[in-house]
């Protein structure tokens, strides 16, 4: 059975993103320094095809996460700063034509766009089906191992609301952004159970998983 | 020179009271889960004026978080359920003849009323003239140890945008709330500086430590 693992960076103050999302601000004004205990590691630039980098208490907590992921899901807010339909000479994506993700990719989007494959084995793959669909279509392309549900905020609060989520796994980050993307809201009105499960402090970081009862 | 320190427990989602407090509800709906962690144990029960209690990885958290006090701030939401003047027969707190605190407690609110002496060296003090004096007023009272800021949400976002806190200690519980008062909101337009001092993983609950820069 196919786990769904959110992975995710957050601000001290509950962002995944800052404000105003742009082409020149991926993750909104700010919301680059949301990843910057990852940025020197080893083991973040291995999959994105670098070289070199360093070792620390983050190391394992990173290659655990990327371990047994079979598929990935994305919001198309994510995939690239554009909104509305796709222009005749669309997005290919934030990551080169070698992304990190090495896998399917299921993009929800409420605008259609043949499969796009890249090198290294990721290929796009763009939903329109809405959440249910993608998470069928991800778990059939997993075959038997995990799916990263990569974020934004939106679609992490769709998954979580529909209790598809089995663990999330936090990096809090001693940052306050005051503004953006919150990923805790919309949680709709049913209580979810949550279950501490590990706690590792590295350095500027701290990763927290917790399971979904 | 005294620091003021942040004790609070804040839910994964970010709430330190759920939504509707009231008398029956002093933490809001759902807000008592908040301190589930912290009630059965001895370093709790003991300045609470009870007996016995487990002792775990909480327990030299809370002992140093009690440690080297010697006044406290607070809400007057957080000293009580009532809203607007006090009444002929005002609230005495939550906390019966013999609150924990055993030290000054300054108490702000837009209403005057005189010193409130309690049991085991308690007194509140209701202060109108605002945060700065407050400060000023527990400062002195602290005689050179430090001042416990303990809440509610508004009060700990006013220090904090007035850059006035010098170690926030969060206790963070696996608990959507998913309303209620959110504790690190409205934190002015002045970046803050955070940095991660210490985390400790104890049962039901995660403490984080981080120092403002």
């Amino acid at each position: 059975m196919s786990l769904l693992r959110l992975n995710i960076t957050m601000s001290l103050d509950g962002y995944v993103a800052g404000p105003n999302q742009s082409l020149e601000n991926p993750l909104g004004v700010g919301g680059m320094r949301l990843h910057e205990w990852a940025l020197p590691l080893a083991a973040w630039r291995k999959p994105h095809g670098l070289e070199g980098g360093e070792v620390n208490a983050s190391t394992p907590v990173v290659e655990g996460h990327l371990s047994n992921i079979g598929a990935v899901l994305m919001g198309r807010n994510m995939f690239g700063p554009h909104r509305g339909p796709w222009s005749d000479h669309p997005w290919d994506g934030w990551w080169g034509e070698n992304p990190p993700f090495h896998t399917p990719v299921f993009v929800l989007t409420h605008y259609p766009r043949p499969p796009l494959a890249m090198r290294g084995g990721t290929t796009f793959h763009f939903v329109t089906e809405g959440i249910a669909s993608a998470l069928d279509q991800a778990t059939s392309a997993a075959a038997g191992k995990d799916i990263l549900l990569a974020g934004g905020a939106a679609v992490a609060q769709q998954y979580l609301a529909a209790r598809a989520v089995g663990e999330v796994n936090l990096a809090v980050v001693p940052l306050f952004l005051r503004g953006g993307e919150r990923l805790f809201d919309n949680l709709g009105a049913t209580d979810l159970g949550l279950e501490q499960v590990r706690v590792i402090e590295a350095p500027g970081v701290t990763h927290l998983t917790y399971r979904l009862l």
